[in-house]
C-alpha cells in the first residue's frame, strides 16, 4: 500500500468516525432510548444508535471506498474486491452505552488478509479518539492531542489488568483468566474497548478478553500494535478475528500471562 | 439555612471543584505517576494528586467557610463551630484514576448533624460535574447543561445495577449482592462515584456497595435525593454516614432490594 492510499484510508476512518458520533450521541443518556434484546439466554442489547451509527458509516464507505469489503456488527459482511475489508462496531459496549457509561467506543478499522492497516476507538460523548497503523499511534481527546505509546512494564506483581467482564467466558476461561488476575497487582472491570484504548495509552499493562468476534478487537489490534504493544489470542496466534484475546504492553509480560493462561486450561 | 447561606456554600463548593480539577488533571495519565499503598493486605493507592487536589479544596474552605468543620479522606478532621461540616473525596476511585478510566470523581459535599445539604460529583477529564441539594439537582457536561432525574424504573427484573468491585466486600455481603444481581436485568462494575451520578441520571436504576466511609457517600446522598432517588443502608438507615449502601430510583424498586439483601443477611 502506497503513501498515498495509506492517508486515504485514514482520511475515511476519521469522516467515519465523525459520522457515528452524530448518531451514537443523539440517542445516548436519552431515557426514551429503547433497547431490543438480540441474545440467546442472556441479555445482549442492541439499539436503534447501533444501527443507525453503522449505516451512517457504510454510507461513507460506499461513497469513499465501494471497492473494500465490510464487516459489520450489526449488517453482517459484503465483499469488496480491493482487497481490503473494513471491520465496524458502530457501539462497542452497547451494555455500557445504555447504562450510560462513558467508556463504550465506535471501531471502524482496514485491513487486508494478514490483518489491520489502521484502525481508531472513537468515545464521541467524552470527545476521545484513539487510532493507530501506517507508521503511529495517537489520540485527540478533550485536553489536546499526543502519541501513544504502551505501558514500559514488565513484572506481573506491578501490572494493572483489565476485562470487561467479572465472568470472562465459560468455567475453564475464567479459571485460567483469575490464574493471571491472582498474580497482578490491580485488575479492573466494566471498560469495554475502551481498556485496549488505555493499553495503548500506558495506563494499563494487560487486557484479557474471551469471546470476541473480529469487530470486537480488529481496531483494538490496529491502535495497540501500533503503540508498541502485543495483541495475540490466548494460542499465541493472532488476534485480530476474535476469540480468546491477551493484549499486553511488552513482550515479557505477555510471555508471563500466556504461560499462566496456558498452564490453568491444560490443568 | 436561609437562601443566601445556601447560595453560598453552593459557590463555595463549585469553586473548591474548579481548584480541585487543575490538581486532579496535573497528573492524570502522566507516566511518571508515584503511587503509594496504604492498604493493609490490598492494593490501595494514594497518589500526589489526591494529597493535592484535597488540600486545593482545603484553602479554598479556610478562606471562605473558616468557620466549617471537614471531614477529608487524606487529611482527616477539622471541628468547626458553625454546625456545618464538609465532607472531601478528592479522588474517589483512585484505583480508576491510575488506570487511566474516565470514571473516577472529586466528592465535596456540605452537611449538618442530620446529612447531606448540597453536594457535587465532579468528573475534571469528560469536564463534567454533578450536583444535587437546596431544592434541585443538575449537571454539566461537554454537551451543555441539564436537569438531574431518576428513572421511574420500579420492577426488579427490568433494573440496571452498578457497583464498583465484584468481590462487593465479605463472603456476607457478596452472597446479599448476588441475591440481588441474580434478579436485575444488567449488572455492570467498576464506576466508582460515577455510579451514583448515572443512577441520579437516570440511566442505572440500582447502586450496591459495602464498606464505605462517610467520604465516599456524603455527595453521591445530596445528589440521589435531589434527583429524586433514595439512598439506605442496607438496614434502610441514613447513609451519609457510610457502611453498606443501596441507592434506588424509587421506592419501590429500594423495598424490593432491600428485602433481597436482609433476607440473604439472615440466611
Amino acid at each position: 500500500m502506497n503513501r498515498q492510499d495509506e492517508e486515504d484510508i485514514k482520511r475515511v476512518a476519521h469522516l467515519a468516525a465523525d459520522a457515528a458520533r452524530l448518531e451514537t450521541l443523539k440517542s445516548f443518556r436519552k431515557t426514551n432510548l429503547q433497547t431490543e434484546d438480540k441474545g440467546e439466554g442472556h441479555f445482549d442489547p442492541v439499539t436503534v444508535a447501533d444501527r443507525e451509527a453503522e449505516q451512517a458509516i457504510r454510507a461513507i464507505l460506499a461513497a469513499e471506498r465501494p471497492d473494500d469489503g465490510i464487516i459489520g456488527e450489526e449488517f453482517g459482511t459484503s465483499e469488496g474486491s480491493s482487497g481490503l475489508t473494513w471491520v465496524l462496531d458502530p457501539i462497542d459496549g452497547t451494555r455500557g452505552y445504555i447504562s450510560g457509561t462513558p467508556t463504550w467506543g465506535t471501531l471502524i478499522s482496514v485491513g487486508n488478509n494478514e490483518g489491520p492497516i489502521f484502525g481508531l476507538i472513537d468515545q464521541p460523548y467524552i470527545g476521545e479518539r484513539f487510532f493507530g497503523g501506517t507508521g503511529g499511534a495517537g489520540m485527540k481527546g478533550p485536553h489536546g492531542a499526543t502519541d501513544l505509546k504502551v505501558s514500559t512494564q514488565t513484572t506481573l506483581s506491578d501490572a494493572l489488568l483489565m476485562s470487561t467482564f467479572p465472568e470472562i467466558g465459560s468455567d475453564d476461561e475464567r479459571r485460567a483468566f483469575l490464574a493471571v488476575e491472582r498474580e497482578v497487582k490491580l485488575t479492573r472491570y466494566g471498560m469495554d474497548c475502551y481498556g485496549y484504548a488505555l493499553l495503548a495509552s500506558g495506563t494499563v499493562d494487560l487486557v484479557i478478553e474471551a469471546g470476541l468476534a473480529a469487530y470486537d478487537i480488529h481496531a483494538g489490534v490496529a491502535v495497540i500494535e501500533a503503540a508498541g504493544g502485543i495483541v495475540t489470542t490466548w494460542d499465541g496466534k493472532p488476534a485480530h478475528n476474535g476469540g480468546r484475546i491477551l493484549a499486553a504492553a511488552t513482550p515479557d509480560l505477555h510471555a508471563a500471562a500466556l504461560g499462566l493462561l496456558q498452564a490453568a486450561l491444560d490443568d
